[in-house]
């Protein structure tokens, strides 16, 4: 994730709107065992890390049902991520690449879609594996995830 | 999508937290055959439908090497739907569901994520297949689709 100060050659920033469009009510918080950037895995696809995610309470009567799903989608906010970044360097990859080309956190409306197993709801916690975020991390959505409409195994990538 | 004043019996609302806690921009808008509710298909997958993603001027180098990707992530926002129901009773089901057991576009935050397939780019207008939403819809993100990552066909659901 860049910092404000983090752009490298190839980079392009861009002048953002003057004001926000909508607002984003944080939900909750994800509890992982990455207390740094450098100890968080690449995705979640490369982490079998358990985490807990605490829902804020008033929103505990939202999980009703949700255990009858093996896997869920987390929406949660990089909160560090700057936001103007339109095209960006991958260590990996050396030159640019568009932005929306990219799972970077670091992009306008900085939102990680991430799928994990769910494990166990209690209350208003629930235990999840394949965590890959900063411990603290907050939520912003928790949907379940349907396969009828969300798996595309033969999906083309380059 | 519920009206705020469409609350049906064993529906709960919850009083929502005073102040956002971050903002969103609009980056675009889907442009889709669908003028009302009635027209939209319940969900991506249940539409053959195709439309157009018209990405603000500004993003325009956000979308370099997207175009080697079948499948996208559109993430978009309901601007429409009540967003304080934590229990909702779909017309399908006839009972209560939590609402993060639910993918229904009413929650805190009214994010919907519809994988669509990419077939063209031109400039700043991004054509795709299994569109969902009403015509005009604000768009939050695009993401590329990495079945590594987000395809689970063997998710189970109720």
């Amino acid at each position: 994730m860049a910092e404000a100060s983090d752009i490298r050659p190839g980079e392009t920033a861009v002048s953002l709107p003057d004001a926000y469009h909508a607002g984003i009510y944080f939900i909750g918080r994800i509890h992982t065992p990455f207390k740094t950037r450098d100890d968080c895995p690449k995705n979640s696809a490369q982490s079998n890390a358990v985490g807990r995610v605490e829902l804020d309470p008033r929103y505990l009567l939202g999980v009703k049902d949700l255990e009858q799903y093996s896997h869920i989608h987390l929406l949660y906010w990089m909160h560090e991520a700057r936001r103007d970044l339109i095209q960006q360097v991958p260590a990996h990859l050396g030159r640019p690449r568009g932005t929306f080309a990219l799972r970077s956190p670091v992009r306008p409306n900085p939102i990680v879609i991430a799928t994990v197993e769910l494990i166990s709801i209690d209350g208003a916690n629930l235990v999840v594996r394949n965590v890959d975020c900063l411990d603290g991390t907050p939520l912003v959505d928790i949907k379940p995830y349907f396969a009828s409409v969300d798996s595309f195994p033969q999906a083309r990538r380059p």
